[in-house]
């Protein structure tokens, strides 16, 4: 934690005293000071009536970024108690268009129709509407409009003249984008280049023609990869024409790539909702139930095998039983998640068929450890003969190895589907290898004994 | 994929007839049009001696970005057929310090030594040196050291004069830093505050004194989180004196954003070491035994718990074993997992017990939940007594509820002792929780029955 953040910890703990005094104005004073993202981190431990006023006393274009840096949960407790004028007026006209745009789409169909209503900037009204036709995964979606345009037969000169012009609006500005008299995109401009250049020097001389895109329509994980690969620190969004139609910034994607990367882990993990160990809980119990439900049919589904099997065969080899699902299952994890990670992050290579024909290498190789040592164990310290001890460990190898291929096959399977791969992984995979494990181990124990 | 990309995938498929051809000058003057990226794709698909021999033939600048751009296997492949005079003069010479450091770092000791001693450029060397110095978690470690550095009793054009002079050097410019006689870092300068204000204006009235820094020693997660949460695309290095040393950009901290989940993630899926499923059988075996003995351990211990209890109760409980392992290996699994990803973006608040409790709740409702459905099943479908039905119902209860308390508990007590939580994840849980269960499952079913 930085020193700052130190402060504003403190800051934080002495809130609540010097509300109930009624200081605002003291508060306000020092919250000035404060980069929004702390201001944001202030707000959120106070109640909603005393953020309500805060926001009020804050300065119009901090009040923007301070709103934007906000949960969407939060945000949307705060907006619910503000009439739709002042959230036009006040909350959105110095707010970035992208911002602006998903704080809209987070009110309820109604307030959304007021609120655009509401707002007097015509200019920015269009961008919105704009900005909300795109889908949640496109690349279009990730985009802000604000942008500095030049074109390319301008002079370093025209071009500095155009960036005074624009810079209120833009915030942050990496990169110049130009283009022709279409409007279409012909070159990045580095703010670099403008400096160390003369002044009448004109800019298509100077732009750089090797121009990385991506269209609106275009999926954002496919923004994120280009940028990822690229290093970029903002990406041009152009439509069907190669129109310039608006900007990504990293910070948006670093955002989608730890979404994504969530998402994996609590699907690996069997949970089903997007929830945080902070969410209630009837929140975690909504995301959790679902894949017990699942486990549960397994495990009843397991049980009418056992019961199947029961009594052909030798009461001790139950004992084994958790034996062969846990490792089933564990390895059914490992190559599946395997699989998810590889698509993830576009590291698979090969066809299907090499991939599974490593597996069943890699299944093959632990098995044989495994089963091996646990032939050892039955043999040393076990109570088995030797017939239910070599039949144990030849069901365990076999149980692993069909663990092995049918777990990188299934999320392979599903991918091909455009089902998401990381449905396959957690509770699906281990349900799934219980039963199959169970089969195979009470079939091949009763073919060899 | 870009239709520029789709041009490169075409090339790399003809690549190997024209190399047979001997057209490396045909070839490299494809290559040219190429982005450092995009080569790098390319020599990935070749030999090692083609690539060495197309990495000798590109233009200087270029052939650095390539080579750092290449995963490090494969940049040990390469660098290891090239003398280290080569390496000092045609590969290091035009390389960012950060990219030259990690390099150097990747060579085997005696080629280090060699490396370094044959650059020539002193400061250079000073530069490679000081980066190796710091620690693989820290900040310091991410840095690189080229940045504009300007004075703050300056003026703009003093400033634009020094950019042109320190531009060769330093390629991806975002912010100017502005520091005192002591070279204390005391603001940041974005370029558009150059070029937007006038050149007699003196740096120290433009430049924003709110500056977020980070210590070298700091660890490069507290990098990455700043940089999230102040939506930074350059963090500047300070020393103890809070001198400026360096500057962190964004592309080196998503890699650790990356990096991270991905550890995360294979720790979930029981897999020890970083793998990619492209690896080969024997990697992918080493990363993946480890966790399967703690399975066969776990399975081992479950084996000798039921035969401890087989003689007492009837068998017809053997049946519900994989249900009720199944269960508790999955409720642990999620629970542990939700702290673990809490402990990683922050998102943890209130104290151990709190929490606890709140695992007590949702355990209890999804237990609940769980139980009455197999009581429901086991009534309507089964084959077992109405006590049978009651103390399997029971037990799986106290299993879900044991799972949860217990899969939170544990990454939490990691944490406090400064392991890693995420190792608390995956097998460990699980084979845990299948002892745990099944002790608890004959011990209720032997008391209730």
């Amino acid at each position: 934690m930085s020193r700052k953040e130190e402060y504003i910890k403190l800051f934080i703990d002495k809130l609540p005293k010097r509300l109930e005094k009624g200081k605002l104005e003291k508060i306000i004073s020092t919250l000035d000071e404060f980069h929004p993202a702390d201001i944001a981190e202030v707000l959120r431990q106070t109640s909603t009536d005393s953020a309500i006023s805060i926001i009020r006393l804050l300065g119009e274009d901090v009040r923007a970024d301070v709103v934007a840096e906000l949960e969407p949960e939060e945000r949307e407790t705060i907006l619910k108690e503000l009439p739709a004028t002042e959230i036009a007026e006040s909350v959105l006209k110095e707010m970035d268009s992208d911002d602006a745009a998903d704080l809209i789409s987070e009110l309820p169909e109604d307030k959304k129709t007021s609120v655009i209503e509401a707002i007097e900037d015509t200019e920015q009204v269009q961008d919105i509407l704009d900005l909300l036709t795109y889908d949640e995964n496109t690349a279009g979606s990730l985009m802000a409009k604000e942008l500095i345009k030049v074109k390319e037969n301008w002079t370093v000169k025209q071009c500095e003249y155009e960036l005074r012009k624009q810079a209120q609006e833009v915030e942050d500005v990496h990169t110049v984008y130009v283009v022709d008299n279409l409007d279409k995109l012909v070159g990045v401009l580095s703010l670099k280049a403008l400096i160390i250049n003369d002044e009448n020097v004109e800019i298509k001389a100077i732009s750089n023609k090797d121009i990385i895109s991506i269209k609106a329509t275009d999926e954002s994980k496919e923004a994120s990869r280009l940028m990822d690969k690229y290093d970029l620190v903002v990406l041009p969004v152009i439509n069907e024409s190669r129109q310039l139609v608006g900007r990504i910034t990293i910070d948006d994607v670093v955002d989608v790539i730890v979404e994504e990367a969530e998402k994996d882990y609590q699907m690996l993990s069997g949970i089903s909702e997007d929830v945080e160990s902070s969410d209630n809980v009837w929140q975690l119990t909504r995301a959790r139930f679902p894949w017990l439900l699942v486990g549960m049919l397994g495990g009843i589904f397991g049980a009418m095998v056992i019961g199947f099997f029961e009594n052909g065969v030798n009461p001790a080899l139950m004992a084994f039983i958790p034996l062969i699902v846990a490792m089933g299952g564990n390895v059914g994890i490992q190559s599946s998640a395997l699989v998810v990670q590889g698509l993830a992050n576009q590291t698979l290579s090969g066809s299907i068929t090499s991939k599974l024909f490593k597996e069943l290498g890699v299944g093959i190789v632990n098995g044989i450890l495994c089963a091996f040592l646990l032939l050892l164990v039955n043999i040393l310290i076990g109570h088995e003969t030797l017939s239910y001890s070599f039949a144990i460990s030849a069901s365990l190898l076999s149980v692993i190895v069909f663990a092995a291929v049918f777990g990188t096959w299934i999320p392979l399977f599903f991918h091909r589907l455009r089902i998401d791969p990381a449905l396959a992984t957690g509770p699906f995979i281990t349900t799934a290898n219980d039963i199959f494990g169970l089969i195979l181990y009470f079939y091949i124990c009763k073919l060899l004994i």
